[in-house]
C-alpha cells in the first residue's frame, strides 16, 4: 500500500468546512505527515487516522495554515504517553517556536523529538524501503516539498528457468539485484532469462506552496503523482503570482513538463465553495487530474 | 442579551467531537472570547459566531488546549484585512510566542494588536457599561480566571409620579443614579419615589483550569453565573488534585460556598464519553448546575 491521504485541502483561511493542509502518506506500515496545519489532530479522529503509526513528520514553511497544528499533535503524544522517537523535519525557525511554547507551559515530552533542519535540497531520509528527499519551492518564505519514494524492489527468481542453470543459490541475492552470472568457462547467463520484474518503484511529490514555477518540472520529474497547489482558478493568475500561488492550468502545465503519472491537486482560496471548476481547467491541459478531497486516499 | 457560548468544553486530548476551551461572552452588542484551544476559528464558523464583534481575548493560562487556537484567529484576522483594534489579555509570555510565530511567517497583522500582559489580580477593562476583572487560579502553572460584570444601570424615572413634582429635568440623570431631590424649602422627595428600579446588574466568572481551592470561592463570591472546571467525576479527586484539575462535587462545592446564581461545568476529561454522571455529582451538591455543552448559549 502506497497512497496519500488528504485531510486537509483549503488554503488559509478555514471555509466550508475545508481545512488547512496536512496529509498523511501511508507507505506499507508507515505514516508520514507532511505539513499540519490546525485541527489536524482532529482530522485524525474524524478520518480513523492511527497517529502512533507516525514517526517522521515534515513541514513545508512557516505560514500557519500549513503548521498551526504541529504543537497540539506534539503535546498531545505526550499526553498520550507516546515513548517512540519522533522525526521532525521543517525550516530551522520552528525549532525555537516549538520549544518557546513547550517552555510556556511547563512541559517536557515524553518521547525523544528529533529536529532536522533543513537547510539545503536533498536527501532526508535514507531507509531501507523508502527516501525522502526535499527540495526548494518559490513561495513568499523559505518553503519546500518532498518526495517519497520507494526504494527499488528486487527482482524474483525465476523457478521455471533458474533450475536448467547451474548457478548456487548464494548468487540469488545478486541475480535479484539485476546481476548476470558468469559461469566458470566465461559464458553468461544474462539475468533477465532467470529473474522475473516486480512492480516498478512509484513516487510522491509533495510541491507544498509555490508560484508557477519552471524549474520544479525538473524537481519533480516523472514522479508517480504529483500534489500541486492550486490556490486559483485560470482567470487570477495575477492574483496568483502577486501571492505566490498558482492556478489550475500552471499546476497542469507543470505536471505535464514533468511527465508525471498523475496530477493531484488543492489549497483551495475560501472564495470558492465549488470545487468542480478546478478539476475541469487542470484536465484540459492535464487529463490525469484529480481533486484532493478530505478524507480521500490517493493511490500512489 | 447576556450570555455564554460554549465553542470547546474538554479537556487537553481532543475527544469525542469535544474541542479544547474557547467561550464567547455575549454582552450586547459586545463579544468577548475567553480562551482559544485548537479549532475555534472553525468553531466560530460551525456556530455562526459573529467573529468581526471581537475586540477582547483573554487567555487564561499557557496550557496548549487554552491558546493553541489564537495564532490561526489572530493570521484569519489579518488574512480577513481586519482593521479594528484588538486587545489581548494574558501572561506575559504569550507575545514573544506571538511575535516568533508571525516573524517566521515575515507577517505583519493589519490591525493593532494590543497585548496586556497579566500581572496581578484586578481590573483588566472598565468600559462605560461593563467591567472586566481577573483573578488567579491555583493550576499547574500561571494562571487566570476573569469575571466580566455589567455595570450598574440607571434607574428609570417613573413618568406617572414626577408629574406631581416641580423637579428640573436637567435633575433626572442624578435621579437614574440613585440620588434624592431637594426642594428650595429644603423638603426632600425620595428617590424610589420618583423612579423606578431596573434588573440588576449580572456577572459571569470563568474560572479556567484550576485545582480544588476554597479561596476561590470568595473570589467568585455571588455572581450571577459561574464556570468552574470539572476534569474529573469524583471518585478521582486524586487525580484531580495531583493534576491541578477539579472534580465535580469539588466544583459545586465552590459554587455553594461563593453563593453564585448558577454554576455551568466542563473542561472533562477524554476518558469520559457519556457526560451524563458530571451533571448528577455536581447537582447532588448545587442543584442548579448545567454541563457546558458546545454550540449552547447559556443566558447569564
Amino acid at each position: 500500500m502506497f497512497g496519500v491521504t488528504i485531510l486537509g485541502n483549503n488554503s488559509a483561511i478555514p471555509a466550508f468546512d475545508r481545512h488547512p493542509t496536512a496529509q498523511v502518506v501511508t507507505l506499507n506500515d508507515q505514516l508520514f505527515l507532511f505539513d499540519c496545519g490546525e485541527g489536524t489532530q482532529m482530522q485524525f479522529s474524524h478520518y480513523k487516522i492511527r497517529r502512533s503509526r507516525i514517526n517522521h513528520i515534515f513541514i513545508s514553511h512557516l505560514h500557519g495554515d500549513h503548521y498551526f497544528g504541529l504543537m497540539g499533535l506534539l503535546t498531545s503524544y505526550g499526553l498520550l504517553s507516546r515513548q517512540t522517537d519522533l522525526h521532525l523535519y521543517g525550516p530551522a525557525l520552528l525549532k525555537p517556536i516549538i520549544d518557546l511554547q513547550l517552555q510556556a507551559a511547563s512541559t517536557t515530552l515524553p518521547y525523544q523529538l528529533h529536529f532536522h533542519p533543513i537547510e539545503k535540497e536533498g536527501m532526508l531520509v535514507d531507509d531501507k524501503k523508502f527516501t525522502v528527499e526535499c527540495f526548494s519551492t518559490r513561495h513568499r518564505i523559505e518553503c519546500w516539498g518532498f518526495i517519497v519514494r520507494e526504494k527499488k524492489k528486487p527482482r524474483r527468481i525465476n523457478k521455471a528457468e533458474i533450475v536448467k542453470y547451474d548457478i548456487p543459490a548464494v548468487y540469488y541475492e545478486r541475480l535479484q539485484e539485476g546481476a548476470d552470472y558468469i559461469n566458470k568457462d566465461g559464458s553468461v547467463v544474462k539475468n533477465d532469462s532467470v529473474t522475473l520484474a516486480t512492480t516498478p518503484s512509484k513516487s510522491y511529490a509533495f510541491a507544498a506552496d509555490t508560484i508557477y514555477d519552471e524549474s520544479l518540472a525538473e524537481k519533480v520529474k516523472g514522479v508517480s503523482l504529483l500534489y500541486h497547489e492550486t490556490t486559483y482558478l485560470k482567470d487570477l493568475h495575477e492574483r496568483a503570482a502577486l501571492r505566490f500561488h498558482s492556478t489550475t492550468v500552471e499546476a497542469a502545465a507543470i505536471a505535464l513538463k514533468a511527465g508525471v503519472g498523475n496530477l493531484l491537486i488543492g489549497h483551495f482560496s475560501s472564495k470558492y465553495e465549488l470545487l468542480d471548476e478546478f478539476l475541469d481547467e487542470a484536465r484540459s491541459v492535464f487529463p490525469n487530474t484529480q481533486l484532493a478531497l478530505e478524507g480521500s486516499t490517493y493511490t500512489i
